[in-house]
Formats: structure tokens, sequence, C-alpha cells
């Protein structure tokens, strides 16, 4: 089976080196990064390079790119696959993408699909095996995908020991603004702030664990992050006035002095833990 | 040698994990919740209970409580050590701690010490030996330790791993608000607004390892958190109104439709990269 990996990243190289473990694919890589395509081949996450002008040859279309080029790409892709062919996104935001190819003829030849995996590096290079492994796969208007070829494609997920969640787009873009593309402004912004500061060289020695922890998103790509902060516009910024608020509201509990409220707000907040200690066992 | 550690939580219990291996102590454990107390007893960490007021018949005492704690103590613990003892605290905030006793006539028997080391959890069962190699200990306006003391505190320092950084109170009080504290808040602010959603049941499960980097620190104790924001409350209120106005900024080139220069700062960010890698090899 022909697999066209479009996107050699961290997520679409990840994904290559588990699926080479569990299928007989033939993998064919394509990226406009000439490097990314010669790590990749280096590194055996695909076994040759190809072009998106022979994407017609593919069986199978993993679309691994930020989701603006996405965007651009999926029409097109899905315009020119075979008739048994099926493509995959696994982009972060969903609605305008699904948006767009409503109603492409091909609609049921593609499966919009979110794995909750990746690290802050990108690039080939940092690509492991066994990334997804009790990972969250959220599959988006499932129901627009034709029956063999979703079942197919749930039983790759399911090999590759993820978890899988079905929901509307719209749910996927409102969900990952809070737990995620605001988590990423928050450290990007945090980054910023103390970068900004003029003692910026002798204050970041000092930095421990806990810094590390909250700024370790700073360090993601903004060639990702932009097109997906520029998608997921109106919920970003709706999750961003009510962190804001919080911050506004925290800052004047300190000028009141009333630090009363200070730590009975942090009290509640701390009833987080059971909910990460559940995450962190889910990981 | 007689220690009394006064607060049995996880910095002084890992502490007294450490110092067992190191020197021939007898460590006392002094701590006004009876349950921390039993437990650092049955883990082996400290030898015998105490009471604050046998703190007379201390050769060192360590001080690891709150830091509002910490202020309401020193004093008559200074006061009632005798003429070699010699007292540490461990606080993260300084400047409100060595005003109050600069004038104490004991003055010369009190360190004041900062280890940049901890986790989000608190409590003597979290406590762990090595917690301390490698980290850093800010030592504040030791030129006010007596010579003997200080280069005892040294030598025990250096044997537990740890690499000294020398400055002033103010200097630790306004460097942490960067790079410790405001990471905190942030970390709050974010669980809290990701509690305040009303789908907070189905968000939660998507969240990946991003979203728990950002928000671990949420789970920190508001007991030891409070009377920090409240003792560095005027450098705190600055570092939040820099982190504020770049949420704002960053929101309003969302508003805008600036992605341009939404990548620009991302990148512009991206330069912490290159930092965090040197914390992480230094952790």
């Amino acid at each position: 089976m022909k697999l066209y990996i479009v996107g050699v990243g961290l997520i679409g190289g990840s994904m290559m080196l588990d699926l080479k473990r569990i299928g007989d694919f033939e993998i064919i890589g394509v990226d406009k990064n000439e490097e990314h395509l010669n790590t990749a081949l280096k590194n055996g996450i695909i076994d040759r390079k190809g072009s998106i002008n022979d994407i017609s040859q593919a069986d199978r279309v993993v679309l691994s790119v930020d989701v603006k080029s996405a965007i651009e790409l999926l029409p097109s892709i899905l315009s020119s696959i075979k008739e048994n062919a099926l493509v995959w996104d696994v982009g972060s935001t969903k609605e305008k993408l699904c948006a767009m190819i409503s109603e492409h003829p091909k609609r049921n030849q593609f499966l919009a699909t979110h794995p909750i995996a990746g690290k802050e590096n990108s690039g080939p290079e940092y690509a492991i095996e066994g990334m997804f492994a009790d990972k969250i796969q959220i599959i988006c208007e499932s129901y627009k995908t034709r029956d063999d070829l979703l079942e197919w494609s749930k039983s790759i997920f399911i090999s590759l020991g993820m978890r899988l969640r079905f929901m509307e787009a719209k749910e996927n873009d409102s969900s990952m603004a809070y737990v995620s593309h605001l988590s990423h402004i928050s450290s990007f912004m945090l980054a910023k702030t103390v970068l900004e500061t003029k003692k910026i060289n002798n204050i970041l020695d000092l930095a421990g664990s806990g810094f590390e922890s909250t700024v370790r998103l700073a360090k993601s790509s903004p060639d990702m992050w932009a097109p997906i902060f520029q998608q997921n516009r109106e919920n970003v910024i709706e999750t961003l006035d009510v962190y804001i608020h919080n911050l506004l509201n925290f800052k004047q509990y300190l000028i009141d002095k009333d630090y009363q409220s200070l730590h009975e707000q942090m009290k509640t907040t701390n009833t987080l833990t059971n909910i990460l200690n559940r995450i962190n066992k889910n990981k």
C-alpha cells in the first residue's frame, strides 16, 4: 500500500515510524523542506522521496502540515486521489478545514483526525516510535467518511494504542482553545515577559523546574502555531478574555492586600490536582 | 550535633534526608501539624519529635515553614539559641525577613538561604533524597553571618551538591518575581480559567502534556504561596503588569488579524529555547 506523508515533521514522522511497525506500507515523503526529507530518509522514516504531483498514485495520504497549508493543499489532494484512496489530516483546528471541503465530491474519502500528541520541538529529527500510545485521537465528523475507510482508520488508530473520541469540528476547536491553545499563549507571553527584563542574563540562571515547566511550550514553532491561532481566532480571543480577567482580578487582590481572597482562589484551583493526576495516569 | 528542623514539609524533609547522609546530626522535628511529624518519624526523616520551646538546646536550626510563619518565628528562635548555634531559613522571599532581624543582637547567627528546589506537591511524604544536587542555593547578605558559621554552611551546601549564588535580599525577591512567582500565578489562573468553563468535564479528558506542563504549578500549596505573594507584593504586581500587557497585546493582534506580528513575536520568544536548554542541562 502506497502511503504519502505530506509534511515530514515531528507528528508525521513519528506516525510513519509506528505505521511501518504495524502494516505493509511503502512510505513516500513529500515536504517543501528538502532537509527534512533527507533527515526522514536517513532515519528510516520514509522509504523514498516523492512529489505532490504524483499523489494520484497514493492509496493513503497523511496530511501533516501546519493548518494553513492543510487548507491550501487538501482540496487539490482530494481531487487527485483515486477511488479507494483515503486522506487524513492531523491538525489542531478542524472547523475551517471541514467547512471548506464539506461539498467536495470526494469528501467521504477524507477523515479529520487530531491526535493529542506532540512535543515542543519540531522536525523529523525529533520523531520517535510509540508517540501515540495511550494518547487521545479526536475524530471529527466521522459520519461523513465512507464506512470502509473509517473502519480501516479506526483499526489503525487502535493498533497505535490510541483512545478514540468522536466529536464535531466545532467542539474540537472550542475545547482546544482551552486545553491547548491558551496554554501555548500563556507560555509564549511568560517567556516574552521574562526576556524583556533588563536583568535577563542574571535571573535565568536562578530559574528552577517550575519556570521551565511553564515556559516549555514557548519553544514551539511559530510556523505551526500562528496558523492555529488564526483559524481558531474567535475561540482563542474568548479564552484569552477570561484568562486576562482572572489575572487582573488576582492583581487587584494584591493591590487591595486581600490575601484571604487570594488564598481562597488558589485553594479552589487546587481541585485541578485530582484531574491532573488522572491525566498523568492516562498519559 | 542537635539539629532542629522547624517545619517538616517537602523542602525541610528532603534536606534532612540529605543531611543525615553527610553528617552526624541528631534530627529533632518541630511542626504544628502532628500528622506531618508522625510521617517524618515513620519515614526516617527525623530521629525524634521536639518542641519549639526546647530550641535553646539546638546547635543548628533549619526554619522551613511558609514565609509568613518564618517572620513570626525567627526573632524568638534567634533570641533563644545558644552562642555557637546557627539558624537557616529556606524561604522564597528574603527582603522583609532580613530587614526585620537586621538589628537583632544575634543577626550574625542567622543565614538567609533560598534553595531553588521543590515540587508542586507538599508534605513530608513527598520528601526525597538528592533533591538539592545540582540546584542553585541563593545566599543573601552572607557578610552579616559570622565567618565560622558561614563557612560551615557553605561546606554543607557544597556537600549537598548545590551551586552557590550570593546576592542581596532585594535582588532575590525581584528576580524570583520573574522566574518563579509569576510562573505560579500564570499557572493558577490558567487552571482557574479552564475550571470555570461550563464544559470542564468534557474537555479535560482531551488535555495533553502541554496543558499539564503549564498548569502543574497550580497544584502548589496556597498556605505556602499566599504569604510569598504577600511579601513580594510590589515586585509581583510589577511582573503581572508586564505579563498582562503582553497578553493584551497578543489579543489585539488577533483582533486586528495581524498574524504577521503574532508570528514575529513568537519567533523572538523562541530565543528562550537556548536558555531553557541550558537550564535543562544544569538541572
